[in-house]
């Protein structure tokens, strides 16, 4: 596997790929990689569709705001490296934060409206727009055919979608569902923050989420007590800080008042667990 | 030539000349071409680094403001056709508003801070957000290794180059001076908007412009007194309305103070003739 730093030598490879005629399948992560990063390499590996695996390990300073964890952000980029290879791709691109962002930057791209005003929009200003500038930058210099995005961030994924529809990416957008640890915790880089107190009690977001899914199956059609149950839920859990805990419609995010049948929902939460922010959310059905 | 309104006929068009290897050159235009544009696609055609040559025009809403000329502005596409086909385009782009801001749109591109907020950025709010936009858009369906730009919009010369930069498009972007008309008006489709009385006022433009230029080859070198002896010349034309004369660093656009010996300046003037807003430039570098 070739490991990349520079954004020329990366440019070189990806001419030399696509001169071949050969499709890039791509997957941009923030490293400290764990089995749902590995999850997307793998489909990106077994890709019919896809000739070469890119991987990107960038911890993007953008997408992060004022007070929270860019700095303490767990980094292994040598572990990572290994990862990488073991899942099977072709390269590793690891830029420095000046070769992404040198002296004078000044473009964004900015998804507005619903897509980042709702969820963790609404809790992270400007996340999203960091977000979809990285995402942005990343695609310009990998120019994959397809890129995979875990559904763990799902407002994340509406967000690229929206960004590669409306600036017309020639891109397609594959989804991996959230892997889980056995206990139904959400793989997350940041779950390294937890004490192993608060790592028990951070399986509470998806109990919570689950039991909103079984109420929805039960009949349950108005969002309003459904919201207020999982946030009980949540509450409940002394370790537990509520951020959000809202249901919205996919892939739109407008606010559901009641669930319709044949449509599908986005059941999302967000919590502090000392200083880690975890999220976690379930697509769900509702039946005609 | 092919003529092409769809965006899903662009992508075929653009993938299988990829996968044949040729190199594309693209001159984006809001069409009613003049000799301005044909110079572009002229310049496109004989580039030893391209093999075929795109041309789009698409009106673009989004680069006018509310007060602007975006209905009035002059349309013919099928002299534009012929002129494209007689320049020697191999593909001339001209989708509708539907198909490159469907419902649901909101997704754009900025370029903030200096770039976009002196000279016409801040005459036209909004206006460079529309133009990144739109270019982003085209660039990603395009897919051009080189695209052409006039000089006549500086400002845009110099926002899309920073656009590229920092978004990393694989787009090398080339410029062609300003062609003018006999008496030194610059070409512009807004030029067809002035009466006869106008297009003769409308000289002025360029004649401060020469004459500012004259004056820092004569040794001036105070920018106070330039942007005064321009808009005092502007100012003198009954028939002109004065927006701005300014003086600026290229291709940085900070406000300049005393001109420094080895550095290019921008002098870039803007004033109303009757409905039309016309804009011209001239770059004036420093001897030492």
């Amino acid at each position: 596997m070739k490991v990349v730093k520079r954004l020329s030598d990366l440019r070189s490879w990806v001419a030399a790929t696509k001169a071949r005629g050969e499709k890039i399948g791509f997957v941009p992560t923030m490293g400290f990689l764990h089995e749902g990063h590995l999850a997307l390499i793998r489909q990106a590996r077994s890709d019919q569709e896809v000739d070469r695996v890119v991987v990107s390990i960038f911890v993007n300073p953008l997408q992060f705001g004022p007070r929270e964890d860019y700095r303490e952000y767990p980094r292994d980029l040598e572990r990572d490296r290994r990862l990488v290879e073991e899942a099977g791709a072709d390269l590793l691109f690891a830029p420095s934060v000046e070769e992404m962002y040198p002296s004078g930057f000044a473009t964004y791209v900015e998804v507005t409206g619903q897509l980042t005003s709702v969820l963790c929009g609404r809790s992270r200003p400007g996340h999203f727009r960091g977000v979809a500038t990285v995402v942005a930058k990343l695609f310009n210099l990998v120019c994959p055919d397809c890129a995979y995005f875990g559904l763990k961030d799902a407002q994340q994924v509406a967000v690229i979608k929206r960004m590669v529809e409306d600036l017309n990416f020639p891109v397609k957008i594959k989804v991996h569902p959230t892997v889980r640890e056995a206990d139904g915790l959400a793989l997350s880089s940041r779950n390294t923050y937890l004490s192993p107190e608060e790592r028990k009690a951070a399986t509470v977001l998806f109990r919570a989420l689950k039991e909103a899914e079984e109420a929805v199956k039960a009949g349950e059609r108005e969002a309003r007590v459904l919201q207020e149950k999982l946030s009980r839920t949540i509450q409940a859990e002394p370790l537990a800080r509520l951020d959000y805990a809202e249901i919205v419609s996919w892939p739109d995010l407008e606010p559901a008042t009641v669930l319709l049948p044949g449509m599908t929902y986005l059941l999302a939460v967000a919590a502090y667990f000392g200083r880690a922010r975890l999220i976690d959310n379930l697509l769900v059905e509702v039946q005609g």
